[in-house]
């Protein structure tokens, strides 16, 4: 089968691979569908994830229909259409029993990174039964794709972990693919005010399509002082950190209002200054989450009930035997203005 | 009267000042008969604090007598016997109303800061009705002094915001006052360990006293490394910061389990490394918070009760004429093992 595969720090290749076989009783084999790219695979190609040797398979998002299943597997069968989470869950371990499937003993984020991933022809599934999610019939594929990791993380990680409520005031640093998915999923709850910043103006206009309120481009070094005249010298109830890099989470520290929380999204390599000289007092709440995929049957209500459309994140498409040039589109987002790229079959 | 004054950095006398007055409405003035010293009156005579100026009477803690009320105070009447609260709330505004009372726009932490404080003979209370509490008949006035600041400090920065449940794994970095009010209160819960860490030998046999499950001096760089010993290599649940320094912080994060929560009590000087970089992907949670308040009626009731007894907190006593003495008591904890000193009138 054809299969994308990391060849060590700044090499990749479409390759011909064997087919996975079912190695335990409770994997399935999935014939992906279609696929897409993370901004970690990005990482990872980088030499940034140490977990992801050269010679992998890449890919932790993906929809497709299951082809073989292990013996211990009932509740899939054959031919069952689905969604395939990024994280791999146990559902027995410590963890899994808290909802914490990110941190499962033996899963977690792996596909992809500690074993083969998604974008290939076919991918192995362990711990199946608690690692897809059957998708109704007649949904939209395209859009559950984005169910796999993308709107789960901007939920759980941004909206979830942020406390986003009625009539509050958020503010999400960064405008990529995950910025997006948090913009999407926060107005579930109603708040009064989303700002959106951002270094790059398209994705700003992107935005203000998609229900941010206010948009805000950061490079002028003001947007603290902005965001501070947007909300009456408060500043906001939910800073959401969706970059990862040292400024951007300072700046979020700088705009958190008493009583707010920064709800850590992005993938940080360096540590940031906390300075809390200035806010031990201000009674604030900071987290930081790997997405535990605990809401994705809930996402897949609203995204079949429409109250949410995830396809306004899909900005391009190509196949899979194109997808050295998916790559190419995903990884020159600023000039390709690239959100989420579908890779078919 | 008799007043405690501080004279800027590294001053401070026993000063003769008139007698406070009643300037709004909703003022009382308390005749004070106990109060005591805490650590944030020790940052003040460094001259960590700014917002305190020399000419101030210090001290944000006690319990008293009213001696006369404003017009507008109905819930309390000259002869009440009260404790006073360390943080002043007009009730009124939004940060009352969402019972964050440490931000009241008129309010807060002013006592002893802003305006003139507890450690002299009478003290006037802005916002009497929601910064007073009665005492009931009976009480030990000693065991309520602790109900100021340090006990609802400890329980609602640490206990609390620290999430601390039944079978829990906690661990509280410094053993001084407010870590042992947090040792006291976090037992209402029954966390399954109590794990104490400080320099201080002394301090860590009395908190084996008070209810700590192990304890660990810290002296050795060891700490860390113990504590994921005691914990089977998980770290806990949570992590009380309870000293206010880079390093005490830096273990707290060194500790924390994944899905834990780090909750800060200390007072910071100066800024801390959060490593993201490896706690983003750990679902964890930090929190700041400076005391509200807010749980002063209900350790009240777990006073009187007696699920709880904070005269264990108490090692000196003082009058008010030899306040100095009391300070220099406070001051040099290493060699005195003083945590409370209570000043009586």
């Amino acid at each position: 089968m054809k299969a994308l595969v990391y060849q060590g720090p700044g090499k990749k290749a479409l390759e011909d691979r064997p087919m996975p076989e079912i190695s335990a009783a409770t994997d399935a084999i999935v014939r992906v569908t279609r696929t897409t790219i993370c901004g970690t695979d990005l990482h990872i190609l980088k030499g940034d994830v140490p977990t992801c040797a050269p010679g992998r398979i890449l890919g932790h998002e993906g929809v497709g229909v299951v082809e073989k299943v292990g013996a211990g597997v009932s509740t899939f069968k054959p031919g069952d259409h689905v969604i395939v989470s990024c994280i791999s869950a146990c559902g027995k371990c410590e963890y899994c029993r808290k909802g914490m499937y990110s941190h499962c003993t033996t899963g977690g984020w792996i596909l992809g990174n500690s074993i083969d991933g998604t974008q290939a022809e076919y991918v192995r599934i362990p711990h199946a039964e608690t690692s897809l999610y059957h998708i109704p019939e007649g949904a939209d594929e395209e859009a559950l794709v984005m169910l796999s990791d993308i709107l789960p993380t901007g939920f759980e990680c941004g909206v979830l972990n942020g406390k986003v409520e009625p009539g509050s005031t958020v503010a999400i640093v960064g405008a990529g693919p995950i910025g997006t998915a948090a913009l999407l999923t926060a107005q579930f709850y109603s708040p009064a005010q989303i700002i959106m910043i951002d270094l790059d103006d398209n994705r700003l206009a992107a935005a203000r399509t998609f229900g941010a309120t206010q948009t805000i481009n950061s490079a002028d070094g003001k947007a603290a002082a902005t965001v501070m005249a947007l909300t009456g010298g408060r500043g906001v109830d939910t800073a959401i950190e969706a970059v990862g890099i040292p400024a951007t989470f300072l700046l979020c520290e700088d705009i958190v209002a008493p009583g707010g929380t920064i709800a850590n999204v992005g993938v940080h390599g360096v540590k940031v200054d906390l300075h809390l000289e200035r806010l031990w007092s201000h009674n604030i709440t900071i987290t930081t989450r790997l997405v535990d995929t605990v809401t994705t049957p809930m996402l897949l209500k609203t995204v079949q009930s429409k109250k949410i459309d995830p396809t306004k994140l899909i900005t391009h498409r190509f196949k899979l035997a194109n997808i050295l040039d998916a790559y190419e589109t995903f990884g020159k987002a600023a000039s390709t203005h690239a959100l989420k790229v579908i890779i078919e079959a």
